[in-house]
């Protein structure tokens, strides 16, 4: 039998739902678990619905105020999915307290409060990962790896946008039109998700060239982001993001044009990745791969080819992912974000509010940790 | 906090997985649960697995004889997902020991043994459902929502198809070929879905024109079925499975035609329903509907609006339900299948049979229980 | 340049219209034509309006008795669009008077009909074809070549389904309702299609099993037929068609699954053909191939890659083929329908209609030419 | 019967057969024209090629000297359809000779040489049109009249993508590659036309932040362009071209996002356009419309609805258009684009190689005529 480890959440919205119930589904379907999650303490704002979150997915106690987490020795993990404002002294304090830590995107309001964060854990030695979970859709690994192997050649095009409807209410009241506590708006929350696949599919990101718009009359934070962008490998390419596309849901949707393959993806068809490969056949044709073989990546854990899986699947994937980093059997990078690819990520989103007002296209110079800590 | 029900499991392979994997969700994701799933025990016939599987999903104990759980006074609710030659004995067992059952479909393997293990069942009183989970996909939900609301008028036409592409290989060795076990092949398998999906959206069906056929050489039971159907309303449509659909991994597709609207749907792309409404707008065409929005069936259990989810939660949807019937929240008709649902999808696969074999229409007489026991 | 041919038009509404603008591009789009049309005379029944259609699409005379193009010397071509009822007669005239003719599908409005028109045209030598122009799509002729060229193996199921949506309106008034002027509804018009690509792609029909329904309440002709059926060659699979499948407009819809390849086409996305290939690749799917290629058929006459045709060019295509065979180029079959392939397609029609009314399996007899003519 | 108008044609090979074709169609598939074109003669390069051209389109000569067109009396529309380099020139003389002009885009190969173009060409007052065709694609033009009809409400995205893959060919030679013929590669050739539509449907683009990119080693000419654009309205966007996109053939793609409905195209399904509708309907989704009914743009030409037409017929559409603004019976603008709208796109085109080269966005200022003429 694995070992346990035990779990310290932060958050019991939206993100702590997911991330719960990625948890106990770890413990089961992914046989045997690197590590079974033990689900400790939760913490939240509120005491009484912190304590109903706690009864519904089983842990074990609940509390209002994140430093029981931290100061409790039978927590392992401590899974930051507050608000952003509530990202860096959590997740700081936590690895200083020798926790391994998760953080929801994006890691910090901006590059420099990301960079804080990202440096003072990695000084701690514990494993880190910022929660970008679109890397573990089978559909975007499978890229992934078509690319690791070859199989595209040089890239020459990468277009992402995130595209999502909700934001056109001006009625609406959440943490994440607030500027200080969510930092930005489809920026930090949507496009951040887009740099990331951007980075993970293509590399670094080397220059951005962006407008960032705000079209609600009082809303705090922008609305959307529309940009071209260039790869430090020579690629070119667009990033966008809103929350005013109407229609469109959770439309991740990206496509790479490379030179020996072409690749398309959209996430509201998560199990499907579009695949045109320049092989001479006289029937040439994007492919509708239904990502659900036997040999495609995750499928060991699920059902039989064809029989689909849904977005809450990814976290499942994601903090497996963790657990077995943390149990030693694989790094957190390259298939995981680490803290650094979330700092890289608030990089390009600073940048983009910089072109954005300043009308230059902004070079992008990445920040190391001082020392080779990672 | 809601009640507790002893859950007794057979079958600890494919139905096992799904169902348990759904008793556990059920405890969080479907909030309050209406009873509270205690996994209990789980049988199945080799010791070791058993066992593993018992450990893995977290049944308090195992067992090779089914006998076990149908004496066990802890379960409440005995599930049956093992092979087919094993749906009639254990279920009447454990119905007449007063335990709520759950039947994987086919009910049985003929239309007799289904007769049979419906009427034994109902006589007893306890809850019945034959686990036609399609009809808990929330894209179909809605279709019957529609249909019952008035939305589509008179229906004309229903053609569906289940397709699937695993059944071309000789080599080939499960339960599923076997004559004995299985009793027939897609008819059972695959068919019996498609039939159960006519029956809850169109209603009756009154007559079969029917080809079952074998293509592999030594397979016992049938690869495909084809049918011409009449409905009792006035409809005409089409039946097909096959297991040799290549490329088609699980494809159970249909397409309604009424006189107000037509709707189609693909398992595969099971987030998705595709609406036509004949309602005068200049642009007119199919709507695919992604049926994940708030006011959406069963989306009050899930994720923010396109957050799609999988086939494995169609069982949590299922087996909610049932508890929901057990617990007295609402019947398990219409919405689920009773074991009278299993019956009558099985006379209509007998009657293709014989449709088959006699080269003539089959007009369909349903039997009817002896009291008015249901 | 090219030998001229007069043609004799019959017909000046919808397939007048198609016809006439085929041969008018033939002498410029394909280059050089076997044969240039000079479009001589255009018949119909209303003299003013027949005299209007000359005028606009360049026909030399005009006149409402069919006669005078069957004893017209300049005519070479009989082209018969005519209604259902007008196919026997002047089509047995023209080629009895020496004439190349072109029939409109369905041959005749019966099996005995179409046998008439078939030996009797046949006995006299000319060139004869019947106007199955979906054959003439690209696409489906691209699926031809592939299932020539052994790329599918052996056909295990073909389904087709013709689905439009105009029937559903009482008011409608129009001789296809005819029953003595169309011989059948949907039938003649919609399932003939379907029936002859069956055969052209996979080969006799050996057996159907049909219902021929009637929806709306005086109308003479029927609505819809849904069939099973066998192939003489072993596979099995379903023909449908229908006037009142909501929201279809022109849905000539099948599907082929095979040992090797499966192959899926919808007309009103026409320019595309679905490929699954079973090669082993990881990332397998079907591809969606925009058959527009230079290597693709036809395509020699059109435009660049990815630059689509529509609905009209199909005839073109068509009697571009005619025309070839009347120059000796090559044979009308097996690429385009002989009037022996408009007979088998009848034979097949009045096997579902008495199939329906006689609740059997009809076994199809195909009747032979008694002399070897054909 | 309506008057005729003598047409001379510079170019014969890719446009010069497809306004040809759209002439010939004209006179019998647009009924009744507004003028009748007579084809009266045909310029370029190669004598015999062009003599050719003659026979094969009906022109009732040739020419080497595209002065000849201008000289001739018997020439009342002259149309420019060949490379880049020959549009300033030929296409004023004519216009100084009384003749109304048609020009492919781009117009000019600057926005300089463009200007010049439409001044020259507006000083004469003869009738004149760029030839931007995807304006008469069905789908386009029914998203204008649902715009201008109010049906979308304020526009907040426009994106748009011309995507070819034909480009990736060291070997390949044609003018399109000669920087001194083409004047730019991807940029006027196809970016010209995305720009265009974004003006066409959201109006004029206030700035533009570009990365124009060269990949192939020896090419003179830049592969691809990506840019983030603001409109004058207030939306913000992408506009992305290239020739390197692997496996899109012509693959121009385009959304719009406004407050009251969404709409997308594809042009390889140039039949369809998708409008997402805010109208409250719980089944809410994309409507794929099948832009072919009765009460669709440009469908009184054509066949019954769901009979698709091709990439082809834009060019009837659209010198029909043109031919009704000469017959007086309306005006080229705004359904067609005006030789102010070709230097408009210049304008925009040449500001993206500023934006690339400089690093900065680029705000637009469009010159006026120096008189009220346009």
């Amino acid at each position: 039998m694995s070992d346990a480890i035990g779990i310290g959440m932060l958050g019991y919205a939206f993100m702590g739902k997911a991330h719960s119930n990625a948890f106990r589904k770890i413990a089961y379907m992914t046989w045997p678990p690197p590590l079974v999650p033990r689900l400790v303490a939760i913490a939240g704002r509120d005491a009484e619905a912190v304590a109903a979150a706690a009864a519904r997915y089983g842990y074990e106690r609940s509390t209002t105020d994140w430093r029981d987490l931290v100061s409790d020795p039978e927590i392992g993990l401590f899974d930051n999915g507050g608000p952003n404002h509530l990202h860096a002294e959590p997740t700081i304090a936590a690895a200083e307290a020798g926790k391994h830590v998760v953080c929801e995107k994006p890691l910090g309001r901006t590059a420099g409060e990301s960079f804080e964060i990202w440096s003072r854990v990695a000084a701690t030695g514990v494993h880190h990962m910022c929660a970008f979970n679109y890397r573990f859709v089978p559909a975007v690994r499978l890229a992934r790896e078509m690319i690791d192997a070859g199989e595209l050649g040089e890239i020459r095009h990468f277009r992402v946008r995130y595209l999502q409807d909700w934001g056109d209410d001006p009625s609406l009241d959440t943490w994440r039109f607030n500027a200080d506590e969510a930092g930005s708006g489809a920026l930090g929350d949507l496009a951040a998700h887009a740099i990331d696949l951007a980075h993970f599919l293509v590399g670094d990101i080397a220059s951005v060239s962006a407008l960032v718009r705000t079209f609600l009359p009082d809303r705090q934070v922008d609305d959307a982001v529309e940009a071209a962008v260039e790869f430090a490998a020579g690629a070119v390419g667009t990033i966008e993001s809103t929350r005013l596309a109407l229609g469109r849901r959770n439309a991740l949707q990206w496509e790479i044009n490379a030179q020996k393959a072409s690749l398309a993806f959209d996430m509201e068809r998560m199990n499907e990745l579009q695949v045109f490969r320049a092989d001479g056949d006289r029937a040439r044709g994007f492919k509708t791969v239904l990502v659900s073989e036997t040999d495609h990546p995750f499928w060991e854990h699920w059902w039989p080819p064809g029989h689909i899986i849904g977005w809450g699947e990814t976290f499942v994937h994601e903090l497996h992912h963790f657990l077995g980093a943390v149990a030693g059997e694989w790094g957190v990078a390259p298939y995981g974000a680490t803290f650094e690819d979330g700092y890289r990520a608030a990089e390009i989103c600073d940048a983009m509010v910089r072109s954005s007002e300043g009308g230059r296209r902004e070079e992008i110079a990445y920040r190391q940790l001082a020392s080779s800590a990672a």
